[in-house]
Parts: C-alpha cells; sequence; structure tokens
C-alpha cells in the first residue's frame, strides 16, 4: 500500500529542483491567503459596517511584517545549508532551553497547520457545492488521513501530486484579479452576493477597544505568515547550490503571498463582502451556512464564467489541503531531530521502509483529527489556537540569527566585503526578531482569552516533558555504561526450574530443552489447585518414566502466582551467585482470536517474575498447526 | 475495593437461607410486573382508547403461562438438585445443538435483563423525581456499574443488600392495593393522572390486525415471566433440603408475581391509564416525559399520603435495578459452565479471588452498558429484543424435562407412588413445553420485524462461535496429546546465539548467562545499520576481552529482523536435530510510560523468533533502578 523499501543509499535521489520544493514547501504561506482576509474581517466586522476600514490598516501592517520575515528568513537559508529550523537556530546561538521552546511551538504549530489548513479547504469546497455542508467533520478527517497515507510513501511522489494544484491557485487567483480588472475599468464594479446583507455591530467600540479591535484582527490576519520557516527548514531537499535555491524560492514566494494577499484584501473591500461568525448579525438565521470571502470574491469578478469560479475554488481546496502537507514534511523531520538528541521516543529517529518517518507521520495526523473533532471542524475557532507557536519560533529563530551573525563578526580577519553582508544579514534578522516579537506580543494578548490560552498551557507541558524524556534517557545510559574493565558476567552455575500444568507434548519438550542446558540443579514444578489433578499428573510422570522429581505446591486460594515466586526465590537464595532459568513450556497458536482462548495465568506469572530478581524466564515454545500456518503465511507477504 | 481473597473451603458457608435466596434469585420476575402491564397498554393503546379492553385478555392469558411455567419449573427443581438450568437439562435429554441453543438464548437474555430492569429502574425514579429526566443513559450506566462491583465482592453480602428493596416493593405493592380497596369501597374510584388525556388510534385495526395486536401485546407483557429460571439454575445455593426449600420459594415467588400483576393491570384499567411512545397520540408534544404506568397508580391510589408515594417508587427502582443481579448470579454461572465443557473461553471458568466468577461478571456489565447505550436507555426498544430468549430456553428446558421423566419412567422396578409421581410431573412439563412453544412462535411472530431480528441473529452466531471455540480446544488438546511411551526430547546439543546492539551492561549480562547455558556453539552477532557504530562497537568488543567473536551482518533496507533470521536459520540448518536458542539482552523498567521510550525493535524481532522452528528466545533481564522500585511497590500491595 505505500509502495516498496527503498534503500538507503537512494536518499540523494529524492533532492528537489526549484519548481518542485515551491509547491511542497510553499503551500502553506500561499495558501494561506485564501482565508487571512476573511480572518481579519471577521474581526473587524464585529464593530459593524462603520468599521470595516479597519482591515486597511490590519492588512498594510501584515504586508510589512511578511516582507521583513521573507527578508529575514533569506539570511537563514544562506546561513545554515544543513537546514536551519528555528529548533537548531536557537540551540546552536540560544542554548537548550530556547531550543525546546521553539521545539514545543513548532510542534503544537504544525498539527495546527494540518488541521487549519484542512479544515478551510472543506470549507472551500462546500463554498461551491453547498450539498457537501454539514459534513465538514468527515470530509477533513478522510483528508487528512489521505495525505498521511501519501506521505508514508515518500516526498518525491509528493512533489509531483503538489505542483498543479499550487500553480493551479496562483493561476486562477491572478486570473480572477484580471476579470476583476477589466470589470471595473470597464465601470461597472462588481459586488459581493453578501453587500446588500446588514452588518450589525455585536457591540459598540471606541477608544482603547477600537484599538484593541484593530490589533486582534491584525493578529488574525497574521495568519498568511505561517509556514515561511518551511523552506529555511527544508535547505537540504533542495538542490545544489541549495542555500541560493532555497533563498531565491523564498524570494518567488513572498511575491505571491504579498501581492495575492493585497488583491484579494482591495476586491474584498471594494466588493463590499459582508462575514460573520454569529449569522444573525447579518440578519440570517443563526448557523446559516454562508460562502467564503474569496469564493464570493471569485463568484462576482468571474461572474457568468462559472467554470473559471468552479476551478478556483477546486484550485483552492487543492492548495489549502496540501498546504497541510508542510507539516507533514516538518514535522516528521524535526521530532526525528528532537528524538535523536533524546527529548523524543527513539521511536520517532528511525526512517521507515520508504525512508519517510513513518511514527511522526502517523501521530502528526492523529494529533490533526483530534483537533478537528474536537473543535468540530470550525475554522474560526481553530484559528485562535494558531500563529502564537509560529511567532515564538520566529522570535526564538531571529534572535537566534542575530546572535549567529555575532559570532561570525568576531572571527579575526574577515576580509572587508564579507563583513559588511553579515553586518547588513544581522540587520536584517535583528528587525526581524524585533517585529515578530511585537506581533507575539500583540497576538498573545488579543487572543489569549479567545482559546489561545490552550496552546499557552500545551507548550509549557511539551517543554516539560520534552525535558523529562532526555533526563530518562540520561539516567538509563549512566545505568547501562560499563567500567572499561568489565567482564562478562560469570555465574556460578545454573539453577532451572520447570514449570508443569499437565504432561502433554510442551511439556515434554521443555523438559529436554531445561536438560540440554546442562544445569547445575533441575526442579520440576507443579502446583496443586485441585488435587485430582495432581493425582493425575503424578501416575502420567510415572508411566512417562521421566527422572525429575515432580514437586507440588498448595494453593488454598488458587492462585497459583505467589506460591511458584516463593519456590523460586527459595531456590536462589539457596544458590548465591547461580543463574537462575524458569522454563515454561508455551503452546504458539497462529491467531490473535486463538490467544484469547488460552488461559493468562501464565502470562501474569511471567509480568511477576519480570520483576525478580536473578531470574531468567526461557519459554520453551510448542508450535501448533495453526502458527505454522500462518508462519508460511507471513514469509509469502515478506518476500512477495 | 472487592474484599479479601476467600479461601475455596469457604464455598459452603455461603449457602443461602429461603429468606435471602428469594430476593436473590426473584428479583427479576418479581420486578418485572413494575413493566409489563404498560407494556401491554403500550401495544393495545397504538388503537386507541376503544381497544384498550384487549388488555384484559392479555393479562388474563400471562398468568395463565405464568401459574403453568411455574408448575413446571418446579418440577426441575426437584429433579435437578445440582442445579437445572435449560442449559443442563437440555444437554442431558437433548443433546448437544439443543443445549448450545438454549445456552445462546440465556446468554443474550441475561444480558438483556441487565439492561431492562436497569433501564426500567431508572425510569421509576426519573418518574418521581422528573428533574432528573434526561439522563437515563448516564444513570443506568451507573447502577450497571454499581452493581457489577457489589458482585464483585460475592453472593453473600449481595443477598443482604437485596432483601430490603425486594420486601419493601412486594409491602408498598399491596399497600397500594389496600388503599385502591378502600377508595373504591367508599365510592371515589381514583383516576390516573392521564385519564383526562386522549388517546388516538395510530390505525384501524380489525380482522387479523385486530388478532395480531391482542397477541403482540400478550408478547409485550409476558416479560412478566423472565427470571423464574433463576431459582432452577440456583438450587445448589440453597440451604439443604435444597430442592425442597427452591421448590416453596418458587411458589411463593409465583403467587406473588401473580397477584400483583393482575392487581395492578385492574387498577390500571379502572383508573383508565393511558400510556403512549409516541406522545403525540395523547395530545401532547412529542417526547413529552410521562410518569409510568405504576407510577400514576400510585399515586392516584395513595392520593395525599405523598410519603408511600415516594417510598413505592423508590422500592420499585431498588428491586428493579438489583433485578439485574439475578443475570449478575446467572450468567457468569452458566459461562462457568460453558468454559468448563470448552465451549467458551477458559478465563470464565475461574473464580476470581472473592470466590465469584469475576471475568464473566465484568463481561456481563460490559455487555449490558453497550445495549442500554445504543439503545439509548429506551425502555420499549429494548424489551422488543427481550423474551425470546427466555422462551427459547423454556421451550428446550420443558422439552428436556419430558424426555428426563421419561427416561425414569423407564427404569425397571419402580414402586408405583413414585410412578405416579413421574407420571404427574411428567404431564405438567409437558403442558409446560407445549404452551411455552406456542408463546415462542407468537413472541417470534409479534415481535420480529420491531426488533428481534437482532436477537434472531446474535443467537445463531453466538451458538456458532461456541461450537468453533469448541472445535478449537479439541482440535489443540490432539495436538498436544502426547503417546503414553513419549519421553523428554533429546536435543543433539544447544546452539546459543546472542544478540549484541551495544556493549553495555545488559549486553556483558547476557553473554555471561549464555556461557552459563554450557552451549555446544556460541555466536554473538550484531547488525551493521549504521557502519559509524559498528566501528566502535568492534573496538569496545577488544577493549572488554570477550573471546565471543563478533558477527556483522549488513542491513542496507535498514531492517535488523530479516537478516538476524536468516543467520539464526542458517545455525538451525547446519547443526540439525540441536536445539537452537537466542539469547537476546534486555532491559527491564518499571513504569508503562517508560516503555514508550525504547526501541521496540527487538520486541518486533521476538514476535517473528516465536514463528521460527527450533527456536527459543531467552531475554536475559537486566532491571534498572526504576524496576527495582516498581517491584518492592508492587510487593507492599500484595502483603498489605
Amino acid at each position: 500500500m505505500v509502495g516498496r523499501p527503498l534503500d538507503s543509499a537512494r536518499l540523494g535521489e529524492t533532492l528537489l529542483p526549484k519548481r518542485l520544493a515551491l509547491p511542497i514547501f510553499c503551500s502553506d504561506p500561499l495558501s494561506s491567503v485564501a482565508y487571512a482576509t476573511e480572518e481579519i474581517l471577521l474581526v473587524v466586522g464585529l464593530g459593524g459596517v462603520v468599521l470595516l476600514h479597519l482591515a486597511w490598516y490590519a492588512a498594510a501592517a501584515i504586508v510589512v511584517v511578511l516582507a521583513v520575515v521573507v527578508a529575514s528568513y533569506r539570511q537563514t537559508c544562506y546561513a545554515y545549508p544543513g537546514g536551519g529550523g528555528a529548533y537548531i537556530v536557537s540551540a546552536q546561538n540560544l542554548g537548550r532551553d530556547a531550543a525546546l521552546t521553539a521545539a514545543s511551538a513548532l510542534l503544537v504549530d504544525y498539527v495546527l497547520t494540518v488541521a487549519v489548513s484542512v479544515v478551510s479547504g472543506v470549507a472551500a469546497i462546500t463554498s461551491a457545492i453547498p450539498e457537501l455542508g454539514g459534513h465538514d467533520v468527515a470530509l477533513s478527517v478522510g483528508f487528512v488521513s489521505l495525505l498521511a497515507l501519501m506521505n508514508l510513501r515518500g516526498v518525491r511522489e509528493s512533489g509531483r501530486i503538489f505542483a498543479v494544484p499550487t500553480y493551479g491557485f496562483i493561476f486562477f487567483v491572478y486570473l480572477m484579479f484580471a476579470f476583476a480588472a477589466v470589470r471595473m475599468a470597464t465601470g461597472a464594479t462588481p459586488r459581493a452576493e453578501s453587500a446588500d446583507l446588514p452588518l450589525h455591530a455585536a457591540s459598540a467600540f471606541s477608544g482603547p477597544a477600537l484599538v484593541l479591535l484593530g490589533m486582534r484582527a491584525f493578529a488574525s490576519g497574521c495568519t498568511a505568515l505561517t509556514g515561511v520557516e518551511a523552506i529555511s527548514n527544508g535547505v537540504p531537499a533542495f538542490r545544489r547550490p541549495k542555500s541560493r535555491n532555497a533563498a531565491t524560492t523564498l524570494l518567488v514566494v513572498g511575491f505571491f503571498s504579498i501581492t495575492m494577499f493585497a488583491g484579494i484584501t482591495f476586491l474584498a473591500m471594494v466588493y463590499q463582502v459582508h462575514v460573520a461568525v454569529d449569522t444573525t448579525a447579518l440578519g440570517l438565521p443563526p448557523h446559516t451556512p454562508t460562502a467564503t470571502a474569496l469564493a464570493q470574491i471569485g463568484r462576482a469578478s468571474f461572474g457568468d464564467a462559472h467554470t473559471f469560479f468552479y476551478l478556483l475554488q477546486a484550485f483552492t481546496a487543492g492548495v489549502l489541503i496540501l498546504a497541510a502537507n508542510t507539516a507533514f514534511n516538518g514535522f516528521p523531520m524535526l521530532a526525528s531531530i528532537l528524538a535523536a538528541d533524546s527529548y523524543l521516543p527513539r521511536q520517532l529517529h528511525n526512517r521507515g521502509d520508504r525512508l519517510v518517518f513513518s511514527n511522526g507521520v502517523t501521530l502528526l495526523a492523529l494529533a490533526a483529527i483530534g483537533l478537528i473533532v474536537l473543535f468540530k471542524a470550525e475554522l474560526t475557532h481553530l484559528i485562535q489556537l494558531y500563529i502564537i507557536g509560529v511567532f515564538v519560533s520566529f522570535t526564538l529563530s531571529q534572535t537566534g540569527m542575530v546572535r549567529h551573525w555575532r559570532g561570525m563578526l568576531a572571527e579575526p580577519g574577515l576580509p572587508r566585503p564579507v563583513r559588511l553582508r553579515h553586518r547588513r544579514s544581522q540587520a536584517i534578522n535583528a528587525v526581524g526578531a524585533l517585529l515578530t516579537g511585537v506581533v507575539l506580543v500583540i497576538v498573545l494578548i488579543t487572543k489569549f482569552t479567545h482559546g489561545a490560552w490552550i496552546v499557552a498551557i500545551a507548550m509549557p507541558l511539551l517543554f516539560l516533558a520534552m525535558r523529562g524524556v532526555h533526563e530518562h534517557y540520561r539516567r538509563v545510559a549512566e545505568e547501562l555504561a560499563v567500567a572499561p574493565d568489565a567482564r562478562p558476567w560469570e555465574p556460578a552455575g545454573n539453577h532451572v526450574v520447570v514449570l508443569v500444568s499437565a504432561l502433554h507434548a510442551p511439556t515434554l519438550k521443555a523438559l529436554g530443552y531445561a536438560r540440554a542446558l546442562r544445569p547445575t540443579s533441575l526442579h520440576a514444578l507443579t502446583v496443586a489447585v485441585d488435587p485430582r489433578d495432581v493425582q493425575g499428573l503424578r501416575e502420567q510422570w510415572d508411566a512417562h518414566d521421566i527422572d525429575v522429581p515432580l514437586q507440588v505446591l498448595s494453593s488454598p486460594y488458587r492462585d497459583f502466582t505467589r506460591p511458584v515466586i516463593d519456590y523460586i526465590v527459595d531456590v536462589g537464595a539457596r544458590n548465591p551467585g547461580g543463574a537462575l532459568t524458569v522454563v515454561i513450556p508455551e503452546y504458539i497458536v497462529g491467531h490473535w482470536w486463538e490467544h484469547l482462548l488460552h488461559n493468562q495465568s501464565a502470562l501474569r506469572l511471567k509480568a511477576r517474575l519480570l520483576f525478580t530478581p536473578g531470574v531468567t524466564v526461557v519459554n520453551v515454545p510448542y508450535r501448533l498447526s495453526s502458527s505454522k500456518a500462518l508462519r508460511s503465511h507471513r514469509d509469502e507477504r515478506v518476500t512477495g
């Protein structure tokens, strides 16, 4: 299902040309223009029609921030050709705690990227096909699962799939601008379908409240900035010259993002798009499904050219759903780095058969599905949790870069042009750090009570968990380490106890195996739960001529774990320094349901013996025919 | 939480006097009078007020059937002092398939007894305290869980808890009859609160449809008969003389059931209780919560004596919820018998620490909770699934009894009075078999499309599953059996392979342990996923002066399972007839979450080796300090 295994040596083959890297790493920042404008309008619309003009200021501020962030990250692409995610940059320049803070922020935001992008993509679909409305959760979960499956197959195939919707989206947005320009030039400015709806204010805003509303609108619109980090993180996946190709791609993406965001916001204002979370503000019944702002603009711009409108919606949905893929690249890679540094469980470090980090992909998909289900696929509520993480990592990353350049500048004997270039880079990153830090504060203030507190709790928890995991691995490594003069254990003899429940083929096999261990002493042990059973067992024991004496323990409480453990501990106490082996006959069945049919007492005993010092448990397997059938079936599957 | 463990020898102590056996085994048939009348009225009410009189006929027929069934089961109590459930009687007289059919029917019905009784008990509570309405599912699930916990504690304690509500219920129903008699005698017949509501017909019934409606009302009212079986099943739990005490208890219960059911139905008719599933038939908005029929009768009878009304409701709820306990006695006992005959998984056969069948109790509770949640605690829908199983087992049990007496009569030289007694018993059981068979057909016809088809599918599935389990155990036993001259296995030597991932304390311990096995040949094996790791390992190997040569296998696909298995299979092939032991160093951590932090590769390898013929896996445990802390904590818990 996820393709044939790939050889490690083929990793190099999967390097990406710019035209494929752009859709893979940039569908996130590009696609967010599909909802950023609407999120601004939803906030300023709380003040009614009279405050809609605030959107101009918010959008302008966002364009400035976007330009600065793009410029900043271009420096990172050059400075970190091996991949300069916020985690690495923070780790190398700001220390462990800053790095883990950045990592927590990124991990949380990758999950939200998936959730927000997919939910927004589904909204684009239901705007075009209202009949699908009401199935948002199911559709979103379906798309996340699809993405996870694609990513379990590997990077290259994904690149080709992504090129079409990403370039299609860019093309149709510009085509929409062209249509709009022609219509406006010919004197007939189109109006959005919601232009004639009223837009009642939720409450009156003035003074500080007005400022706060504007800042909140700006904070919501900042979703347009998410995902810029992905390119600097993914530098090693580019073709050579890696840094330069990555920086160029970032510049192109910055241009597309800014023009598309500005254009869509402009059209939304002149077409008078009215949107509201609470549809009663539009004079509609509560919970009336309404089209997205972009869909309204598209419908009005294209007019009679219905096909173009549907294609715009299709590509919007496509780029949004695939934008989630940025996270499917970034999350597992970051988790792998963190696991390699032993901050996360080791399983996240391993690449699967198809060279992708299968466990990370699966984990991300499950977390995103959890959020979608929890928030019932409601975009505006998910958006509240978003962006904080992005700006935490932006700020840390840019601050780290300032330090990085300081280190570079401290090197003696730098030629003047290099020194100047470094200074310029440092200045750019300093502006970036300052600006993103200010935005972070604004986002925190304006969104905290609207749901961002969840992230403000989740991030520190993740931080502490990663520290805990690290501490655990450190402690274990310490315990496992051996002195240079350590030699293998030399037990004084091996005392073997065979547990017997009945005299059947597995018991005979286990007894023979125990003999082959050439033990210092050999015991056969049974527990008398029912005296009649024991009598029968003794008779069989004699009939089969077994020369190991059978010890019988009594158990009035029908529990055989306790007496067995006591007996074994006693054997151990009488033979200090010796190895103590408990042999348990076991029959192996083939199917999981067959396990349910056999008594679990042996399992419970094994679990207890695992924690009994000095004891090694040996299960001597007797394979029933159903297990053999299963084995040959498995082998076929592996070979075929 | 579930009390201290009990010694097996104390089983005899838990025998029950009649006054305690009655509430334990008979809360089911007694309590069902609380809803049987209402279920009749709900059906005949579909024909509107004009057809309410059909309830008289249905109730009369039910009284007749109830009397016959009680008489029949009294014969069983005498014939089977060791417990005469439908399964045992069918097995001994009708053969395996009949017995398994009875068993399927009983298992399904036990689950429904719990679900129906508890839901009905909750309805009694919400009738008295309307504020609790709407929390039916949560309340029902809570009560089932409570019952399960009580039953995990053991039978005796349960008996005392049950006595109060059962006798209280009987007392307050008769007190209600007394109040009603006095009021009617003084000329003022009370009217139910719903008497003035209209009762519109759902459709017109005439001819065959009318007959079918009457039969359906009768079938629904037959819930009054459920649970009669419990006493004949529980004969061994009675004090000596067991059979006689059980038969007497059954007679007393029969008297109570018939008089209470007849009385309640009589009062419902003269008070003109109007009930309907679809409350629009009563001229009320849809889904209006209404009081139960019994609650309406109680309120009207007691009038101003509000305290008596609330006590009636409290005891009704109590007896209903505890009626579910009949099933908590019967289900685990039957499951244990079936498990002993290897028709169900063996775990169901074992008594837990407190002498009760813990697994059966848990399984029953989970199944009942599942049904309650699935049917949203709606009584009338659950009732549709009920009774079929009861009448299947009634019919089989009575038919089996007829055969039983035939066998007894065939014995030569029976004294005439004994012969006459047997003939009389046979005649009673024959009438019982015939009557319950007819009722079964009526129930099937009238309820099939109303939900009974679910049971009609579930029962055969259970039947087939039990046959499958039996076949599995038979096949395994056959495979495990050994010839009388079989001797323990005598392997030609023991070849040991130690798997090495790194040179740390667990590896040194495993190497020493492998040496202590005094193997014919000893191999140390590692897999080169990363060449650098292997180089380091080799150096350490030499530095620690280990005299076992280290074999290195390469793995381009980052999978180490395959090369290891190939190597081991190869060692086995070169040493035919020898034992093959794979030693895996393992470090033991204490907490479940610590397991998540360690690589699962060894686990996957072990799973594969389990199915590799000739191989025995030995995990040599190296216990980390966290596991030791856990062990001492566990030991404290066991001792304390």
